[in-house]
């Protein structure tokens, strides 16, 4: 038995190119940003996990280290509960939500390290894959054709029906993606529907889905579903709030799914009593990781809910680690959402250790996450982070650049 | 990386020495039946689970065998759903309960093979422990002198509250135990009230239990919440059934536990809904094993029910694994039930490697589940199960034959 102590942790905040993808609070800027994380054992192990922007800030990084320094990397509810107690040290008003954010990438890393020692990928560790590999969905966004002030990018402009089909087949042809998800509330409810009438169209039989991320009342999240509700596998976050959804629910029969209203531990018991939530779409970078995020799968079991899962702009740490846990529930019966076709031209795991075939990603079956990390790559974009001045993301920033009247306020249509 | 497949299963039914317990629908025969579960790996590990009588009955062993052996050993998702299989193609009739009484076992042992494997105890497989020692409870039984035609035993007579004050006197000094639970639903609840208020006399500040395994009406149940619910850290099983129990909540607003009512995965929504259950005593042996008792915690959590454990007859491969598990679930608050005092004397684990101080068990830190088997007893155990000729357990039958009248219809009182 060697020993799996950590005696090391680096925390790096990372910054890659994104698109001018468009959604309900304004649209991606040209960085995305990450946060990576990186142990060391006594054992000589080194391991990796990745989470989201400012995940473990710059002020909680020296407490966070101290939380994690010295503990036995099995022992990860412990080193989650210490890391939460860090955040809320040195963010008095940090929410849950926040710790968790902390924890996962750390707890991501720590199953790394776990698999790399005991000679077994992770997804073994969760109670091994019930799947060889795992299905992603297409995520189609209304985009513009290029960022502000440079030119158009490969993916060009798709701000109309025309366009998402385009862009559709680029990316089914592509991965071979069996089902397809548009990201909506940006335009008129009228040229979403078009919209998602066309790729039906385009592409008879792949389930689709539509997330206007709660930005329809009532009113037009009822309309939306009696128009082109038949088209759908599900509709994701019609409306905002608990109750908002359990209504349109009731109203329609419609499946919904949410990765906005049930994104803590104590939304479950009202969403399941609402009948708000009929897909659950888990994230383990802020649910606390993958242990919590096989869990959640087991809730849903239990409560009749269904289990996929969500996804922000990511690089292929996460993309590795959503794979094993994907992998290793049971009744996860929807293709899972990615950015990562978006982002991958930044990734910092090297190209070909993951590629989707056919809408999916073999499960990797090397010991840990699977995947190995290029660390010139890490840290070129840690001095992109650092060239940029920036720590946060605002979609809605960059949108009033070129829209100053721009409200974010939900529901807009 | 060691090659971790099954290349070896032996299923040993085994017979022990059991006191003549008193319960609600009986009392316990002279001897307990258990099932033994072996696992033999391609790299040479050993590993060990202990079932439920009958749990992988001798009809099921070879298509079970079929299941498991040359499988991965990491992979208890798919194992377990293989038995699953196996039992539903052999048992056309078994439920989800009976399917999951003989995962349980076989999962044990993949984890007790796996921590073997991996160089780590078990509990670090299920996210690790979050407390060095496991608090069980002090099991108090009504119960005769000694068997039928047999002498008395150690334990001696216990058939009113003096006795039961007796009993729990011997427990608390041999075993430290800081919380005493009842079996009741025998006699009448005056007596069975007398007993809970002697025992609150003598062991003031100790929490008390009462379970009557659901003997008693509504009104009684109501009367006795009136009576002596202020000594009573909760009651299990005052009735049976969700809506049942969920309106003697509504009533009383007292703290409900129950290992009778949620114990399938269908009951966790009705008994969330219906506010039926406060404390969900979980029990591996019919959930299928220590993952899915692991999972039922953060459901718990989830639905702000509280979680502890029950027990039936058992040795100590099974007191292991629930002090893993049970160290493992962070929002498990109450002491866990267990028989084992009442059994240890024919124990498999070699005296010394099991012990209970101060009411609680310290969690094994050496590979799986820390403990040895003793090959020799458990070959005396199962001639004792060929001879005895039994399969099933029968405390109503045994009863019987002392009072031919005796009707195990609940409720009684």
């Amino acid at each position: 038995m060697t020993d799996h102590r950590i005696i090391d942790l680096t925390i790096t905040p990372i910054a890659f190119s994104d698109p001018p993808l468009l959604n309900s609070t304004g649209v991606h800027e040209p960085l995305a940003l990450r946060t990576i994380v990186q142990l060391e054992l006594a054992n000589g192990v080194h391991a990796v996990g990745e989470g989201r922007a400012g995940a473990i800030g710059a002020d909680a990084g020296a407490a966070v280290r101290d939380a994690v320094i010295g503990q036995d990397v099995f022992a990860t509810t412990r080193i989650g509960a210490a890391v939460a107690d860090a955040i809320r040290t040195v963010q008095p008003g940090a929410g849950r939500h926040a710790q968790l954010s902390a924890v996962a990438p750390i707890e991501v890393a720590c199953l790394d390290a776990q698999g790399r020692t005991a000679g077994v990928p992770v997804s073994d560790l969760l109670g091994g894959a019930v799947r060889d590999s795992v299905p992603y969905s297409a995520y189609l966004f209304y985009k513009w054709a290029g960022h502000l002030d440079a030119e158009a990018d490969a993916w060009g402009e798709a701000l109309d029906p025309d366009g998402i089909v385009r862009q559709a087949e680029r990316l089914v042809d592509e991965y071979g993606f069996g089902s397809l998800k548009l990201k909506a509330g940006v335009f008129e409810p009228d040229v979403e529907m078009d919209t998602i009438r066309a790729l039906a169209q385009e592409f008879p039989g792949l389930p689709l889905r539509i997330d206007p991320n709660g930005a329809w009342t009532h009113e037009t999240a009822l309309r939306v579903i009696a128009e082109i509700g038949d088209l759908l596998e599900y509709v994701e976050d019609p409306v905002l709030g608990i109750e908002p959804m359990g209504r349109i629910h009731a109203e329609t029969g419609a499946e919904l799914a949410t990765n906005m209203c049930l994104v803590e531990a104590e939304h479950v018991r009202p969403a399941s009593e609402h009948r708000a939530v009929q897909i659950l779409l888990t994230d383990h970078h802020y649910w606390g990781g993958l242990r919590v995020t096989k869990e959640l799968g087991a809730i849903c079991d239990a409560l009749g809910m269904g289990v996929s899962m969500h996804s922000n702009s990511h690089l292929g740490i996460s993309l590795a680690a959503m794979t094993h846990v994907a992998a290793a529930v049971p009744n996860l019966a929807y293709a899972c959402d990615t950015h990562w076709p978006w982002n991958r031209v930044d990734d910092i795991v090297p190209r070909g250790q993951l590629e989707i075939h056919d809408g999916s990603l073999t499960v990797p079956t090397r010991p840990g996450l699977g995947v190995d990390l290029d660390a010139d790559k890490v840290a070129e974009l840690h001095e992109r982070y650092v060239a940029s001045g920036r720590t946060r993301r605002d979609d809605t920033g960059y949108m009033r650049r070129v829209d100053p009247a721009y409200d974010p306020t939900l529901p807009r249509f």
